[in-house]
């Protein structure tokens, strides 16, 4: 099997909201299971405040580190949403209505209704691509490698298939997990040896307490399904000679 | 009233998991509220693959930028868990057995059952800290500003009051929110004049949609009460003239 180039992303959440705790961030979780899924592998996400310059400073560092870069809060209708601006000064760009946008959101809105609030949502890079959102009209865009996506987890959710196209991928990366009922320092030693024997599969191990159960979760990642399941097997062999249990985690 | 220098913080998330998409991340959500708590602001969050170089290069940076840095992630027992060998490297500190946490570990899981395994949990860079752990046993530690923290949600949670006699916080920030039925667009352009007359109130705008409802969510942050109040009394007026309809959100 010859290994494509692997590709990557970094992740930038933006919004205080994040920060202070009052907002859990969900999007990185949908995003990258989402990204993993075409071969796109995220890299780093980078959570930070709504301030331009810190903005601008983070999009310079992530465009350049990774393959892809998507942003996600920021291009919603008010003060605090400054993420459009804010790539337009990173790439040297004019800050502009964007026509094709403008057509979709006066189409969305109706005349009357596209007020100065709902205009601002298509103030735009030039340049910029759009990314079509058919939760709620109003779209993302992109400019080069950095996608634009709103922060509201379900119309983010909503914009993924309509990105699917303008992304490359490499190959997926595919999984597989054995769950038991032990306790990491039980299996630590035999694990750390599969995982020296294997250095092609990440394998990470992650504990679990559910319904009055101490439990792990061992976790096989790799684009090869077959260098995961001699990982799987060699887990599996080692827990039944220690008499762990293996069960189902939900 | 004298403001108190800013206190801020950086949290670094390590864990691969994270980065999957296959757990979500609830560790930034506890830390920042409770961090906002007693005065310290979360400036950035970075969430960062279990590879020892990336680790080391993120704690560099941000232990330089803020005044703490707290990581989750990497100090169990398995060969997936290098924080603790990380932080002796960024520091140039060995990374040896530490006295004490050998000590409560024998002594929480009796001679016998301290195995291999859990005395990987004792090794330590050199001149840490211990941070207790009263759900299992364990202890994190801190080295100079970086205060290192387990993964699993409830054993993290378990460990902030006892850290809170390590940190020193600036003013606690205060907030406070008001949910309206309305989109952002219509009072986009009131909101901004109320922040453009009260510069020292953080105030944000939160699109959100509840029971078939769409709403905002308006909050106010700032370390003085006063302002905010004066914030949300401004914003309560323009809304009723507007004839918004003003809501709990719960």
């Amino acid at each position: 099997m010859e290994n494509k180039k692997e590709i990557n992303a970094g992740i930038l959440i933006i919004g205080n909201e994040i920060l202070s705790g009052r907002t859990k961030d969900l999007n990185t979780s949908t995003l990258s299971k989402w990204l993993n899924s075409i071969g796109i592998k995220v890299s780093e996400v980078r959570i930070i405040p709504d301030v331009e310059k810190t903005i601008i400073d983070n999009l310079n560092i992530l465009r350049k580190n990774y393959n892809y870069v998507f942003t996600s809060g920021g291009i919603g209708p008010t003060h605090d949403d400054i993420t459009a601006q804010s790539v337009s000064k990173t790439f040297n760009l004019d800050y502009e209505i964007h026509k094709e946008a403008y057509e979709i959101l006066e189409k969305y809105y109706g005349k009357e209704k596209f007020n100065e609030g709902r205009q601002r949502m298509v103030w735009m890079p030039s340049k910029a691509n759009l990314i079509l959102n058919p939760a709620s009209g109003a779209p993302g865009f992109n400019v080069e490698n950095v996608f634009c996506l709103p922060g509201v987890p379900s119309i983010l959710e909503s914009m993924l298939p309509g990105l699917q196209n303008k992304l490359v991928g490499g190959d997926p990366i595919l999984n597989r997990s054995i769950n038991l009922i032990t306790v990491e320092s039980e299996i630590a030693k035999s694990l750390e040896q599969v995982q020296i024997d294997n250095i092609d599969v990440d394998i990470g191990s992650y504990p679990f307490f559910r319904m009055g159960k101490v439990g792990v979760s061992i976790v096989f990642r790799s684009i090869e399904q077959a260098k995961i399941d001699k990982c799987y097997n060699e887990v599996k062999k080692f827990v039944e000679q220690k008499n762990i249990e293996i069960v189902e985690k939900n």
